[in-house]
């Protein structure tokens, strides 16, 4: 048994990152943008939409289905909307443009709402959302996703796992950040499963009739996800997928590409949809700030259930883990140092000492 | 045992509601509107939310904490939102009021945004979303609620079932409307199963030491809902609480007032958000609704599970429901009538040959 390897330093794992990406063509301060997203969502321990993702991306960038001196742009607005034309760039690159438009309107307007069509996969929504906090905002992102995820009476993929993410200002305590999937459970999860030969509940999986099914491997080409809580998460999949796909302009479901195992040369036309909220223009922000840790630590300090000695806040997790990776560096999983090392090995890198 | 009632027709029932609203003062505009409000819901055959709040608004009109005269009002507004103070009026005059503000706001500007304090239980939050739908917009509608549900780790409750609502126009297909409480379960279905001695699943409630029961006569004083999806539902009902709470001023979570339980003579301050967005400032009007019917189809026509024969959209059961109960009447539950028979004897009316 291989001793456990050491933590990555947050620094080395960004230079492998901005060096790959430059190798398949991004322009630095695109490559930046995305290195900055993927690495700061494996500071918060959710490594299912880090850099793991960094070699799919690859793939779709140099096989031309990414396009990677692409500029999203917004194609039509209003003051307090706008729907960007991601332009097959790299999905990080279009939503923080998107969400960034999304805050500007909102700091003119109060509100600012903008959809996007002709992106791919984003990583992790709840970086987008907590954008907007740091301009004393409330953000909220979301994004549609090829069908992987079944609906109640469905017996395969009707919707996406569609992400839905919401951030929030405090004032002394840490924001709220909320991201969770419509599935019952992320496809990635299942994968990391069925590479680690792990079982899994019966709630997460159906297989190719409908019925549920424990086997991790028959995802996703033999079985499908359920949807979160039922006709609950399907409903709020399709609210999603009218907000990013039909408000857009972008592909819906199946028409969706799968930004894993799709044709590489062809774009994927993923949807997003961005919200952003200035607290200021509703409500005085510094009271808004009192209430809001008011409200946090009315929520933490509850009395809590037996044998239970935390309740834990939206992102607060997250913020800590982060403050870990940053001290002491990132404990990467084993299948994301898989996959880092397939990326290294494909654009014929030198593999860093870490690896 | 007793003959099933027979189904009592639609105008029976708004008379019915429009003579005990009028009794307690309303006027015959504001007792039109929550008529309309609670008996649209009745005819969806979501009885929980129906006429049989009627008897708790009227104790609360009669107390002093509704303000049967109230009139909501705009206190702070920019182009594209608006902070409404409900002034204590019931919450379906102020609910519709801030929803036709947000639609007014979002004809205007492309998007409407709206939150409100100073409010009550308003029902269905699925009415006040589909009424953007008659404007050929989406529309999404949330309320903050007294605490009543628990966190993950609490032993008792933290935050309000509080319930979201999302409606999106069709072109030859029904809207899609979805309506859901970020509880596991609604209060009012647990309420219904302690009346008929209904044993309940150990998902739904647990007890004051935070442990799950079966017993639904703990609720709501001896035990506590739990919420949807665990962690995610959590989270949504948090993002609710922001939204219709901070960003409006409302009070919050125990600070809010039980509709039901607490003292008829004092507010219960609850607070709401509503949402409109103008589709064809996005996307062309007429493109959208062939898109979305080809995706209602899609769904709909999509592979049965084993045993399963029809995929039901959001909303779908509703609308079949309300065009069965506009021909043949509404099939009220023995809960209604019970409540609605409390009602009349509250009110000194004379009993409907129907109840």
């Amino acid at each position: 048994m291989d001793a456990k390897p050491v933590p990555v330093p947050v620094a080395a794992l960004e230079g492998l990152a901005l060096e790959a990406l430059a190798i398949c063509g991004l322009s630095p301060e695109d490559a930046r943008a995305a290195t900055e997203v993927l690495v700061t969502t494996d500071t918060w321990g959710v490594y299912t939409h880090g850099t793991k993702s960094l070699r799919g991306y690859a793939r779709r960038l140099r096989g031309g289905g990414l396009n990677p001196r692409g500029k999203p742009a917004v194609v039509r607005e209003g003051p307090a909307w706008a729907v960007v034309d991601g332009n097959s760039s790299i999905g990080m690159v279009t939503a923080i443009f998107a969400m960034e438009t999304a805050i500007a309107k909102a700091r003119a307007c109060g509100i600012g709402f903008t959809t996007v069509k002709n992106s791919c996969h984003f990583g992790a929504a709840g970086y987008y959302a907590q954008l907007a906090v740091h301009h004393g905002m409330v953000g909220q992102a979301m994004a549609s996703d090829t069908a992987s995820v079944t609906a109640p009476g469905s017996r395969g993929p009707v919707l996406g796992s569609n992400p839905f993410a919401f951030a929030a200002p405090a004032g002394e305590e840490p924001p709220v950040l909320l991201d969770v999937s419509t599935a019952a459970v992320a496809g990635g999860k299942i994968r990391i499963a069925a590479t680690f030969g792990q079982p899994i509940p019966a709630t997460w999986l159906v297989d190719h009739e409908g019925v549920p099914t424990l086997d991790p491997n028959l995802y996703p080409h033999q079985a499908s996800l359920t949807p979160m809580a039922g006709h609950k998460g399907y409903g709020l999949a399709l609210m999603i997928e009218v907000l990013s796909g039909l408000l857009s302009g972008a592909a819906l479901t199946s028409a969706i590409g799968s930004w894993i195992d799709s044709d590489p040369s062809l774009p994927t036309d993923h949807g997003h949809a961005f919200l952003a909220l200035d607290v200021g223009a509703f409500f005085p922000l510094d009271q808004y700030k009192r209430r809001m840790d008011g409200l946090i630590r009315e929520i933490r300090q509850a009395p809590k259930a037996k044998g239970q000695e935390r309740i834990w806040l939206p992102g607060e997790k997250e913020w800590e883990a982060r403050q870990r990776a940053l001290k002491q560096g990132i404990d990467l999983p084993s299948d994301v140092r898989d996959s880092l090392a397939g990326l290294v090995a494909d654009l014929g890198l030198t593999a860093p000492t870490w690896l």
